[in-house]
């Protein structure tokens, strides 16, 4: 196996995330997918270099001028995407090396994941790359995205006009991360960058780490892998830069089956899963264990502060919740705080019985007519006990507007005082208001999950890695 | 510990469930909690008995008579909602009792989740209600649901206009299965019964299975639980009922400090989590790991047919996916199928390479332009399949309309046919397009999932469930 990076200088990636030059070579017809979808992309989303589309068939496109062949290009080009059929990609890939293009995005399928003859394929262009000095993403993959450049060269229609640019970094050998798979429009989520391996042939998540390591956009990093290339490096680059900013992990094939099923998807190389946990804890990389985690969990990282401990206060409309909040918590390393007296006192003073380990707001909701009044100052009484390093906070939206827009108005002044890592669960009888909270106290900062065991859960991460960096830093 | 149940006649729970005349005491005030609002819910969910208003500061409401005592209601009355403090309430269920109510359900709060004081006084209220024959629920409790009949006399204001009748019982130690919670209305969610066991001074578990065990609404019963009071009981109404429908459980409390805290929550005598895990295994329960999932998980029960066996067809976008599916499927006992050699001559026919145990329909998606025509084919193929037991099936939305009526056509064709368990799982980029192909599927008796993970496990816990099944039948 050809480990290319090891002889490219670093950041040979940003030619791929953040390219002044784009060529767009094949697929140009009308559709959801292909070359005319990524061009309307970029200029949709304020992609402020040169756009090259190239097709021996079309002269003009969109008012851009098509180029027979990437040689014609009258200008030198960062990166191309290509998405032809797969025997058509050794050709173009040496076309590319001639006019010295020294980054590609393969969409084309049909290598390693489908056949002995695809592997051979990919293999050929392997070669090419490594011949002509041309890093290579892909074969198979559905791209990158790096909104805060306009650099969306998706070749998937999105369904929404733009990607908010975030600290949130996804990338892993599935287009399932990228935007045409996931609602980022109407979620508002952010992200850093966006990348998927494909059939990983050359650049890998040891060089994405690396690139990202130095990329001030991203604060987090989410990683799907199917299985990884170089066991050592990954554990190296992992351990580094882990220290810089935290790497989450999904790793499919964690079963002998689900192994079995990703070689015949990427054509990877399956790493028995015992193994991988060690070099993941060995490394400091926080493993995750669902698909929507891979989404959920960076948020707490993107939006808020660290965790100076594990102690978790929670507030919640309903007791069971907070039950079930502490059998969570335990699962992941966060202990139930025990609230100082004079926070007892204080809560207790707010309304009677409610300075209690899990302070439930159902009581006094019931009883006072204006309950929402009482809100922020038991909020802040909370956040401001020495005892409590995060908080687990479960909004009941009500069934109307007004609630929502009390919430909002606590939370902005939350905002301003709180040093204190807050994880929000939103529930409620209506769907619409639910989005609308959740949306409006992102924007805010405050991120909000789906289900209370990925709120916790976040937590737990967050305060396992502030575990791992404090131990780094002595 | 009274247990009330066993010296009652069966059915002692249709007075909550099917009241002709419901009496409605305390608080009548404007607000989104009350007994007006359970009066305006009760009016706009059809119930078509007699409400009777019980405050001696009213003389009418709603055009509504308002009755100063229960006692003074000129009919007899089936069931009252009690929404005082806590004091009032033992005696207005005294003068229940005097007039001849056998069901109340005790909204107010203050009783055993709160203090030795209020533990006092939910003894006091069990005894009287031993005395005077009333079954209770609660007290602190957000009360039940019957849809079919209009019975929605629920003291949190909704959001939403109606509770759609369905297959699934929900029932539990907490008001957030209650409609105030959740948003039934909007998912589209049919339940066949609610009920809030509140702190279960009275009416538990067991009463309500066996409640359930005779109810034709009810296809499967899905238990949220703190602790249970009498475990032999459980054990013998839990098996003979699940014999007839399937039992999930979620029990919080599961930790040592989990278990501490239910006690500050429902007064809830903990159980040793081990202990209730063979509790369930022997009596053929099926337990949950999340709150999300005493939702999800049911809906494979209340739509679809019960599986034949384990072997499992996956058809999907994104190889990514269906690799973490496998994983997933290991995990719940489900078999990844081994396709029949027909099958995969047939699918390879429309389009090469689709023969695979993970059915990937990217390739061809990326390919063809009308991809969507041959879907139909490819479903109809792997359902016919003497090797599949039940089907995964992964949908992504596309970015516009069009796809969904497509997929919704095709989903209504394959209703004729299918007699085998399918879940689907959604994804897409934008959020109205997932919610309404969700609702449309769901529309048509396909539960769709909100993660792969549940997806999966729902199919699972079906395919058990049929494993049980059948064994009690030989």
């Amino acid at each position: 196996m050809i480990i290319q990076s090891e002889i490219t200088p670093k950041h040979s990636l940003s030619n791929f995330f953040e390219p002044g030059r784009i060529g767009v070579i094949g697929l140009l017809r009308e559709g959801f997918f292909g070359g005319l979808v990524v061009i309307k992309t970029l200029l949709r989303n304020g992609f402020s270099g040169e756009i090259y589309p190239v097709n021996p068939s079309y002269k003009e496109i969109l008012g851009l001028k098509v180029y027979p062949s990437i040689k014609d290009v009258p200008a030198p080009v960062d990166l191309v995407l290509i998405i032809t059929g797969n025997r058509a990609v050794p050709h173009i890939l040496r076309e590319c090396g001639e006019k010295g293009v020294r980054a590609a995005i393969v969409v084309s399928d049909g290598f390693a994941e489908r056949d002995e003859e695809g592997a051979k394929l990919q293999k050929e262009i392997v070669e090419i790359g490594r011949q002509w000095g041309i890093r290579i993403l892909g074969p198979n993959t559905a791209g990158i995205a790096n909104p805060s450049k306009g650099v969306l060269p998706n070749p998937y229609e999105l369904g929404y006009e733009r990607l908010k640019p975030g600290g949130v970094a996804l990338c892993g050998q599935t287009g399932m991360i990228n935007p045409q798979a996931f609602p980022y429009g109407d979620l508002g989520y952010g992200v850093s960058k966006i990348c998927d391996f494909g059939n990983k042939c050359d650049v890998d998540e040891c060089d994405l780490m690396e690139y990202l390591e130095e990329d001030s956009d991203t604060k987090v990093i989410a990683l799907y892998l199917e299985g990884i290339r170089d066991g050592r490096r990954f554990m190296e680059v992992g351990r580094r830069v882990q220290k810089k900013k935290p790497i989450l992990i999904l790793k499919s094939g964690r079963t002998e089956e689900g192994a079995k099923a990703t070689s015949s998807h990427t054509g990877a190389l399956a790493v028995k899963d015992q193994i991988f946990d060690g070099v993941c804890k060995q490394a400091g990389l926080l493993r995750l264990d669902s698909f929507g985690e891979l989404f959920e969990l960076p948020k707490i990282f993107s939006h808020q502060p660290l965790p100076k401990g594990n102690r978790l206060g929670i507030v919640t409309f309903t007791g069971g919740v907070g039950v079930l909040a502490v059998d969570e918590a335990t699962r992941y390393g966060l202990r139930p705080t025990i609230l100082t007296r004079r926070t007892i006192r204080e809560l207790s003073s707010i309304y009677p019985n409610l300075g209690k380990p899990i302070i439930d707001l159902g009581p006094p909701m019931a009883a006072l007519r204006d309950y929402i009044s009482i809100y922020p100052k038991i909020l802040r009484a909370v956040l401001k006990d020495e005892n409590v390093d995060c908080l687990f906070n479960v909004i009941w939206t009500g069934p109307t507007q007004t609630f929502l827009e009390e919430y909002l108005r606590i939370y902005r002044q939350l905002k301003e005082i709180n040093q204190k890592t807050v994880a929000t669960w939103v529930y409620g009888p209506k769907v619409s208001l639910i989005q609308e909270l959740t949306f409006g106290l992102e924007e805010l900062g405050f991120p909000v999950f789906k289900d209370l065991e990925k709120a916790i859960k976040a937590l737990g991460l967050a305060s396992h890695y502030s575990v791992l960096k404090r131990r780094e830093e002595r």
